[in-house]
C-alpha cells in the first residue's frame, strides 16, 4: 500500500499516518519529494482496508494499493491452468468447447428439437433459462420447475450436460437437482448471498461477468466462490455496458486475454448476448476462439422470431450448424491450437 | 411498436410480417418509403415481446418500441406525488428528509455515539449497513444480527427510524422485523427473487439506482415492486459507473430530475457513495436539494479513518453538523420549497 | 513515480531499474514485500514519460505515477481563484454568469430578438455558433462570417459581450476579429494545433469538457493554454457519455465540484447540450448553481421546433425569462453566496 | 422519421404536427394507439432536420429517426468492398495489411533500425508519428518536419509505404508531400475542419475511431471524407472508453464487424492501442483478423522502456518477429481466408 501525504503535511501528521502502518503489523518506508511524502507499506495484506482507511486522515491526499486484491483465482496462487468437468465434457483443456440451446426454455417441443440439433451439429453442451431474470415484471419469466424437467429429458435424450441459471439462493438446491451446471448471470454477478451458497455445492458454476463489472470484480467475485469451498468456477465474458447502443453490449475480448493471463480459471464467451445481433455472432465466435476463449455459449431457438426472449441474437438451426461447420474447419481448429500453445 | 423493413424486402416478407402482427392483437399500418417501409402496429401493449421478436423475421431491420415499459410507476398512472411514510418520517412531502449514519454498523459504540451526533445535527433517519455486500470476500462482511440488535437499540435511543440493506430473501424477515425501511442496494437492483420477496411485505423500501442501471431500468426494478403490491418505494440516485475515475461513481442528477417527470415516486440521493470523496459531500448535497430530490442519504462515522469500509468518503461528526447547518439556511430552504413549486 | 515490481524479479532486473531512475535524475528508495517490490523515485518531475516507459522493462509489473501532471491550472501554483473578464463581465468573481441564446446563429432577425430577449431576461453574454461542428456532413454548418457579422450587431444592440465557437486554426483571426470570447467545442478539446493558437491570442477561451475526457485530461487542455500564454481560461462541463440515453449526456457536476478544488480556474455549466431536454434545463441549472458553479449557458431559440439545430433543448423566450426570475430569487442568491464562501 | 405524439394531444397540435410534415415535403401517416399517436413521416431524407425539430412541437414527445444518415460510406451505396491503394500494398482486398513502426519518430536511428526489423518480419507499411498528441504539454510533441524526412528516408531504405499523423489542416501540405497515407488520429475524428481539407487531398487516409464515437458517428466522419470528394479512406478501430481501467481502452471488435456490415470501406485494428499492454497485442491481432479486420496495426519499438511514448503498449522488435511468424501460420491465413468469404 502506498500512502500519500501532501508535502505540507505537518510532522505530527506523517508521525500520526507512520503509528497508524505499525499498528497494523506493517513496515512504514518514507520518501519525501518536492511535492508528496510518499510513505510504503509493506507487510501483512490483511490490513488493506485498515490502511485504505488512512485516506481519511490529515493530510493524506491518496492510498494506492498495490497486490491485486485476490488470491485463490490468482496465477501466483496456482501455476497451470484448471481444468472444470461438466459430465464428460472439460473445459479449459485446450479444446474449445460449445454451448448451446434457447435463451427460454418454452416448452417441451421448442427445448428437445434445439438439443437434438445444437448436439447433432456438434455442441457439447445444452443451454436454455427455466428461471429468467427479466428487465420488465410483465415479460416471460420463465417455465421454472417444469423448465428445469424439459431440459432433464432433453439431457437423457441427448446425452448433453445441461446448464441453467439459478436465480435465487432458495432454487439453489432443485436447481442443483436437474442440471449439470449452474450459472449465475451477469445481474447477480455480485450476488454475494448467491455466491456464498453455490461455494458450498458440489456443482460446477459458470460466472457471467456483469454488465458493469471490471475484470477484477469479475474475479473477485469468482474468489467468493473459491474462497468458499468451490474451485469449478468458468468464467464468461458476455459484453459490457458502454456508450455504444449499435450492438447490445461491448464484447470485451481483451478481458478474456487479461482474465487468462490473471487467472488459472477458464473462460468463456457469449457474443449472442454480448452483440444482440444474430448476424454478429458467427463473426466474433471467431474472435472468441482466436482470443484463447475455452468455448463458446450461444443462443439458438428453431423460430427466433417466435421466441419469447432475445430472439434478435438467437441463431436458428441452420445458422448454428454453419457456424460449427466453420469452426471446425482446419483454420479455426489450428487458430485454437496456437492459441493455447502461447 | 414500429417495424421497419428493407424496402428490398419482398411481398411475402411483408405479408408475413402483417400476418404476425394481427395475430398479435395489433393494427399495422404501413408506409412505404424510399429506403424503408415502415409498419406501425398498434394495439395490445402486452404483445410487446411477441413483436420484438419480429427483428428477427426475414426483411425486418429493427423493431423500435413506442410506449414505454413501465405503468404503476409512471406519472400517467397516478397523477400527484407519493409519500412514503417511514414511522414519524414522510419522504415525498416536499420537505427534503437526511438519512445519515455509518457505512457499516461497526460497534455498538460506533453506532450510538453516531446516531446521537445526526440526530442532535438534524438528522431525520439512521442509515447503517449489517449485512454488507463487498467486492472482496476478505473484506469485512458486517456484524449481521448483533447489527441489526444495535440499529434497534439506537432508534430506541434517539427515536429516529432505521433504514439497513437487505441482501438475501433469507434475511427480509430478520432484517424487516428490526428496520423500518429496507434498503435494496445498487448490486441487487436487478436481483428479482429479493424485489419478489420485499414486494409483498409490508415495510417501505428503499431502492439504489444499479451503477450501469438506466433510468428505465431502475424505474423497471420498482415496477416490480409496485406489482407485486408494495407501493411504498423510495428510488435512491448513487452514482453510476463511467470512465471518470476521479470520483468513485458519476452522480447521475439529471437522473433525479426525470426519474420525477416519469414517475411518482419520491427519490434521494447518495452523494457520499456517488463521489467517493468526503470534500465533495456538502456541495453535491445542496446540488442534490437544488434539482429537487426528496431526500439525502449521508455516511457518517465517528472517527473515518478507522472505518472498516467507506472512510475516505465519510463526513465525521463535525462535518455533518456543519453540512446540516448549511442545508438549514434558508437559501437551502427556500431554494427546495421552489424546486417543490416547479 | 512507484515502480511496483515482481518479487520474482532478478537482482540484475532490479539493479537495472534502479540505475534507470538515477539516470532520470531520482532517488530511488526500495522497499520489499511479500509479494511486490516497491520502487519510489523521487525527484524531477519532468522526467514522467522516461520513468513511465519502465513499465516496459523486464520484472516491472506496473509504474505509478503519483504528481498530479499539471501545474500551472492547479490550486497549488495560484493561490486564490481566477477571474476572467469578457468586456464588462466577470467570470469567477462570486456573482453568477449567464450566457444565453442560439445554438445556431440562423438570421440576423433570429439573433436579434434572441438577443434582445435574453438582455432582457438578464442574461450576462450571449451565445452562437456561426461555425458549427456537426456529426453529418449533410446538416446545417452554420452562416460562417455573415454569422459572426450577425453577432457583432447583437453585440452593438444589447451591449451583451459575444462568446462564439472556433473550429480550426484558420478561423481564429476572423473569429477573434468578432467575438469577445473563443469557445473550444467539446470536441476540439483535444485539438492540441487549435489550443496551441490560442494559446498566443489575447483573448477570454471557454473550453468545453469532452465528452469523454476525464477531468484530469480536461484540466491538462486547459494547461496548453495557460502554458502558451493564455490564462484567461473558463472551463465548462456540458455532460460526458455514458451507458444511459435518456438524457443526451450525462451531466457531472461532481466534475465541476472537484475541477474547482483542484483548480483555480472558473467553472460553468452547460445544462442544455448536457441534458439534450428542455425540461430538464432549469432544475439543472439551479443545480449546477448549487454546485458552485461560475456562470450558465443555455440555449435559447425564438422558435425551437424550428431550429436548425438543437431544438429540443432549447428554451424559448419565455421559457428563458421564467428561468432567470427563477435564478434571481433569494434562494438562488443565497444558495450561490453559500456555495461561493464554502 | 416517426414523430411520437401523446394520445392527449390536441386536435390543433396533430394538425401543426402535419402541417409541418408537409412543408417539409413529406408524407404524414397517422396510427391512433391508446397511449400514443404516431405520425410516419415518409418522404424526402433533407429534411431530417427540420424534422426532428419538432421534437419542440407541443404535444410531441419524441421524434425516431428511421433512416441511417450516412450514405457514401453505406453498402446500400456502392455494392462490394472497397480496396484502397497506398504504394504498392492494397487495403481490403482480401490479404491482412500489417502496418507497424513506433508510436513516435524519435531519432533516426531508431526508426531506420526499427523499419528495417518490420519490414524483414513482414510488415506491409511503416507507421510512425513526427506530430504528437499529446495529453499534457509537457510530454514530447514529435520531431515534426525532421520526423516526416526520417519517414521518406526509412521508406527509400525498406520500400514500405508510410502512414503518420496529421494533426492540423496547417500541416496537411507538409505530411502530405512526405506521407503515403495520412492518418486522422482519433481525437480528431470529429475534428471537422481537418476532415474537410482532407477529403481535397489525392492521398489515402486512415480516420481513427474516436474514444467516444459510436459506429455511426465514425462512419459520419468518414462521409465527410467521402462527401469532399476523397473515397479512399480505411477505418481503423483503436478502443473505446469505458469504465474498465486494466486496459488502456476497450478493444471493440463487434464495431469491426457491424461497420463491415454497414460500409463498404475497409477496416483495420490497433491492438496496441486499444490495450495498452504488450501481453495483449498478440492474442487480440489474432482475434482481429478472425473477425474480418482487413489489417493491423501495431507499435513497435526497438527498446520501449526507452520509449518517449507509449512503450508500455509497444512491441520490441523480437516480439514482432514472432508475433509475424504466428500469423502466417496457415491457421490464421485460413481463418482469414474463411473471414473473407463470409
Amino acid at each position: 500500500m502506498i500512502i500519500k501525504m501532501s508535502s505540507a503535511a505537518s510532522d505530527a501528521e506523517i508521525a500520526h499516518v507512520v503509528e497508524r502502518v505499525k499498528e497494523c503489523g506493517c513496515q512504514p518506508n518514507i520518501s519525501r519529494g518536492v511535492e508528496y511524502i510518499i510513505i510504503g507499506a509493506v507487510g501483512s495484506p490483511d490490513m488493506r482496508i485498515q490502511l485504505e482507511a488512512l485516506r481519511a486522515a490529515p493530510g493524506v491526499e491518496d492510498v494506492i494499493p498495490i497486490t491485486h486484491p485476490f488470491k485463490l483465482v490468482s496465477r501466483q496462487y496456482k501455476q497451470g491452468r484448471s481444468v472444470v468437468r461438466v459430465g464428460p465434457v472439460s473445459i479449459g483443456d485446450g479444446e474449445v468447447v460449445v454451448i448451446a440451446g434457447p435463451c427460454s426454455v418454452e416448452s417441451r417441443a421448442q427445448l428437445l428439437l434445439t438439443a437434438h440439433a445444437v448436439r447433432d451439429a456438434g455442441a457439447n453442451m445444452l443451454r436454455g433459462g427455466a428461471y429468467k431474470p427479466r428487465t420488465s415484471p410483465y415479460d416471460f419469466q420463465g417455465l421454472g420447475v417444469e423448465g428445469l424437467q424439459f431440459l432433464k429429458m432433453a439431457r437423457e435424450e441427448t446425452g448433453l450436460p445441461v446448464v441453467t441459471e439459478v436465480l435465487s439462493t432458495e432454487d439453489v438446491e432443485i436447481v442443483a437437482e436437474y442440471a449439470d451446471m449452474l450459472q449465475v448471470g451477469a445481474r447477480n454477478m455480485q450476488n454475494f448471498s448467491l455466491l456464498r451458497c453455490l461455494a458450498k455445492l458440489q456443482r460446477p458454476i459458470l460466472l457471467k461477468r456483469g454488465p458493469s463489472a471490471t475484470i477484477k470484480e469479475w474475479l473477485l467475485a469468482a474468489e467468493y466462490l473459491l474462497a468458499g469451498g468451490n474451485s469449478d468456477v468458468v468464467l464468461c465474458e458476455r459484453g459490457i455496458k458502454t456508450f455504444e447502443t449499435e450492438t447490445r453490449n461491448t464484447l470485451d475480448l481483451s478481458a478474456v486475454a487479461l482474465a487468462k493471463e490473471l487467472s488459472h480459471l477458464p473462460v468463456i464467451v457469449d457474443p449472442s448476448h454480448a452483440t444482440g445481433r444474430r448476424s454478429l455472432v458467427p463473426s466474433l465466435s471467431k474472435a472468441a476462439i482466436a482470443v484463447g476463449a475455452d468455448g463458446l455459449i450461444i443462443e439458438v431457438h428453431p423460430e427466433p422470431e417466435r421466441a419469447l426472449s432475445d430472439g434478435p441474437q438467437s441463431l436458428d438451426l441452420e445458422g448454428f450448424a454453419t457456424l460449427m461447420r466453420h469452426l471446425e474447419e482446419p483454420a479455426a481448429k489450428l487458430a485454437r491450437t496456437d492459441a493455447v500453445a502461447a
